[in-house]
């Protein structure tokens, strides 16, 4: 090492000690005669002191290498705030090691740029406190989960990133083969196969800190690329699952964020979760449950009620604490945030602070025994205001209830920022409609319906019940598996159930269908998005703060402006646009001479 | 977990307790009313007692769940070489947890069986010993690599996999982007630029198992994806990575493979390495080593010699201990061998075993006084054989004599197969001429020339030397590193010596050369090809053998059978045929509203 000491390690006991530093020019002040430097490296930062003629070239981010004296600072002078504030570094030699140029993106803990800019000099970025801690932070995450895994006996086993495409609900990226001209891998959405064939192999305790990849519209906070804490294991039952996953996100949250998550983390069925929280991610961080109305409107005159609960629908309500305090500006905008997410309008009742007397557009059309009765049926105090929503649909009803009680709790500032609130949602539905009046898997199609089910769910497929398991932090998914099918016959009533022939499905999955042919063990597992769980233990906001190197909205890096256009050579090459042969020709790859099949010692 | 105990870990000390297991039917023997089963599960195997009754259905790989009691084998029945030899189960419970059809791969230790019959099966290869064993220490190499670099402070990394074309001398695999149709991506062939982005950012120690990818066609042992530990440190010299290094091979041996590696690993030189074993990844588990005899040799009116000697070439010699004693076909089998390698021949002498007396094609042409000091300048005995190589190009007559040297230890049983030989070969020519008179980089563009030669490596591109740097194991290169060029002015100069012009530097790594510009600090780094580590470490000769889904020849999984067609509606959506836009164009990409830049907390 071409320095001797980290910057940020020394204190007032290395006083009297010469040292060789190595690091950034993080601030600059002269002091007639004198200048003085903050020089950081990883470690931290500390005061160095120059001869004015020794430094006066120093600018903001130049790299140097400094030998000098540690001494403690005059009387007075300390910094308190910082780790080396009682002391500095007199300097006796000064070393440029590079120069910098005008900074486009100031090196300062506070920094107000634009992504583009700070991706672009993501490397100026990364120098600032914030970043870079966000970077160790995570890298500490992976320690954490692999010292748990490793203390049960995991064993960590790569899966292909090049292999066929599974589709799991996205589009997949894809990738010509030019040794089979015609032929594409798939970049792979998660090591799902990989994972329960490795547990077919015997391999029984298996995870991963996988790179996945889906080709979505970029919605929100989303990256082509992705990473999750990929997790298998066989002969085991939800439970053992659970208490694994718990065990992960204990040592995470108790190491990272000091907080020792109370356990066992509370469980809360699907159906629950919907009925109370219209969400099956509840952030339990605040009450303001719903309520369901359906039995006590039932003969209401209120076209809009009467018509769900006709249908066999649902009305339900929410109430938002000190809701009725709201301007008429502000219950509008009520109005439009409903639209803006598809439904027609948000009814609502407002208490009168005082006399608790309901009105608003909806106390109109409610007769005087239903309102009567309302507060008490909703748990609302004078002052608060009720938030209606119906439909027959239950779930959309619900979902828009859901999404009000999140809004509400922001609006009233119920939300603590400070606070952890986890929870399980188990027992989700295996199925749900689809637009087209099929079914889909609400998991994916290797989730076992629970042993209620397993032998009739084509009897009710909508109310049929997964072992299917999801963890919430805060209203995030962070992380979500099941129990899997390991029986190739339920495998194939699911597929067939969800309109995949057994033609298709022998295309697609003839190699896991095969495989359950010769002694599956029962297995299960779960899956952390990783980029999530980082992003909450390092209190940001974006998953783009816990990548290295992440991309914009359309896949594009402002730093290495991938993705580029290609050359007609490397189209050609790449068999871009081969016609593939036909699948029955034997296989090249299948040509290879064998290698002999030994015992590794 | 729906078992109590692990088969394999049942002991004397058990006996009396009642156990349930889970596992597979690894064998099945019938005795008059009593059935044995050998039960395998992950930990091992233990003998299950049925009544015939009971498991007259059993058959191999069965998974089953059993419960029943611990006893002591009755005396004379133990079986030594079973760690729970000792004892056996007695069931009473036996639950079927699924049935295997008759078994296209047996699961035996032994079995000889095709590579693509092993991997279309993979699942049933995993479950024997020896490649479950392999998958075993791969997993344990990886927690051994990480507590080291752990220890030393070093932050793991996750570079981006979806990226930008980056010529490394192989070709990239493409991945077209549906969002900006045109444009592609390019797995990377190694995170080399990120992590010297990272170093530029101030991480200054970055580590990572990455999964790299070259698209190149299927020589002996290649897969097109492939495992690097990928290690960047700041500030260092090539000192501190090469102790990091051999801390790391340290370790991984000491555990894996029982063996203490002596430190300092010895280092040689490029060209020592050359001189004396005609290789730049000598194996020093023999000795054997080449003799330069261009000196020596100089005046001789055998033309073949002279030729090479005018041009200023090279003349050597290569000892084959006990050579002498060969049938007329095994030397006649080395012009065989020497052609087969694209050599003319191999000129040879034997020294009779009894007289000394030099015989052999060459012999015939040497003068009386070459032939008399020839074995004491070559360091043969009576009895041995001298290998020959001269050629106007001193590297191609090494290269000839050292893989001579490696056949001659081969057929002279002189590789103790239980040895392992480490060694670091340093100071690598930073250039070598192309087949079209041009320059190439030995390493990679990216390695620092020494201080002896940064300011005049075009003076001598064929002298200059590099802070270059691999380690060897028995032959294999398992790793390879060097200090990187961090000055812009520098990395300019190799660019234009390798022929890259300004524009095309500016195209492809323009933003390498922007973060130049800002501070750099000196960075080196190391990356180990993780499949060979794994590998040698697991005593395999392939990689595929470490690796829980390889691809054969050509790239095909004969589990998946990808890579497949696509669908004309996939080509369709991912845009593979779309023109892309002109470059000017502003990018859909930073348009989106930028994040706030937040601190983490």
């Amino acid at each position: 090492m071409i320095r001797t000491h980290d910057a940020g390690s020394l204190r007032a006991t290395d006083a009297g000690t010469t040292v060789t530093l190595a690091g950034w020019v993080a601030r600059r002040r002269d002091h007639g005669g004198v200048i003085f430097v903050d020089l950081r490296d990883a470690s931290g930062v500390v005061q160095v002191v120059f001869r004015e003629e020794d430094a006066h070239a120093l600018r903001n981010e130049y790299c140097v290498k400094v030998v000098g004296e540690v001494t403690r600072r005059p009387e007075g002078n300390e910094n308190p705030e910082l780790p080396t504030g009682e002391i500095e570094v007199t300097a006796t030699e000064l070393d440029v090691l590079s120069e910098a140029a005008p900074l486009p993106l100031p090196v300062d803990d506070q920094v107000v740029a634009g992504d583009d800019i700070r991706l672009k000099y993501r490397y100026l970025d990364l120098r600032r406190s914030g970043p870079a801690r966000a970077m160790r932070l995570r890298s500490r995450a992976n320690q954490l989960a692999r010292t748990v895994l490793h203390e049960r006996d995991f064993l960590e086993i790569e899966t292909p990133t090049l292999t066929r495409s599974t589709p799991e609900g996205a589009r997949d990226f894809l990738v010509p083969v030019r040794l089979q001209p015609g032929s594409w891998y798939a970049l792979p959405q998660s090591p799902q196969l990989f994972k329960q064939l490795l547990m077919v192999g015997g391999m029984e305790r298996y995870y991963q800190i996988a790179r996945c990849y889906r080709d979505e519209d970029f919605r929100a906070d989303r990256q082509p690329e992705f990473t999750q804490l990929d997790i298998e294991m066989s002969f085991v039952t939800e439970d053992d699952v659970i208490d694994l996953g718990e065990a992960i996100v204990a040592a995470l949250w108790s190491d990272l964020a000091g907080y020792e998550i109370p356990r066992p983390i509370p469980r809360i069925t699907w159906h629950d979760a919907m009925a109370r929280y219209g969400s099956d991610k509840p952030d339990l961080r605040y009450g303001v449950e719903l309520t369901e109305l359906t039995d006590y409107l039932r003969g209401t005159q209120f076209r809009v009620f009467a018509g769900a609960i006709d249908a066999g629908g649902y009305v339900g309500a929410v109430v938002m604490p000190g809701g009725a305090g709201q301007t008429r500006k502000e219950l509008d905008g009520w109005q439009d945030w409903a639209k803006a997410r598809g439904a027609k309008g948000l009814a609502y009742v407002v208490l009168d602070a005082e006399t608790g007397e309901a009105r608003g557009p909806v106390a109109k059309n409610l007769s005087a025994e239903h309102l009567a009765g309302l507060a008490d049926a909703v748990g609302a105090k004078p002052g608060d205001a009720i938030f209606f929503a119906a439909s027959a649909e239950t779930r959309e009803a619900q979902e828009l209830l859901g999404a009000a009680r999140i809004e509400i709790a922001k609006r009233a500032g119920l939300v603590d920022e400070s606070a952890w609130a986890f929870c399980w949602v188990v027992d989700a539905p295996m199925f749900e409609k689809t637009d087209e009046g099929g079914w889909t898997a609400v998991h994916h199609p290797f989730t076992s319906p629970n042993s209620e089910w397993v032998d009739r769910f084509e009897d009710a497929p909508d109310r049929a019940l997964a072992y299917a398991y999801d963890i919430v932090c805060n209203g995030n998914e962070i992380g979500g598996g099941s129990i899997r099918i390991h029986r190739r016959d339920v495998q194939q009533r699911v597929f067939e159930l969800l309109g995949i022939t057994p033609e298709e499905a022998q295309d697609k999955f003839g190699f896991l269908l095969e495989a359950f042919s010769y002694g599956p063990p029962p297995h299960g597992g779960i899956a952390f998005g990783w980029d999530r769980v980082c992003m909450l233990l390092a209190g940001a906001d974006s998953i783009r703060e816990v990548i290295a190197f992440p991309k914009t909205r359309g896949g594009f890096d402002p730093l290495t402006g991938a993705p580029t256009p290609i050359t007609a050579q490397q189209r050609t090459e790449a068999g871009i646009d081969a016609k593939p042969k036909p699948a029955q020709a034997p296989h090249p790859g299948t040509a290879g001479p064998a290698a002999p099949v030994s015992t590794p010692t």
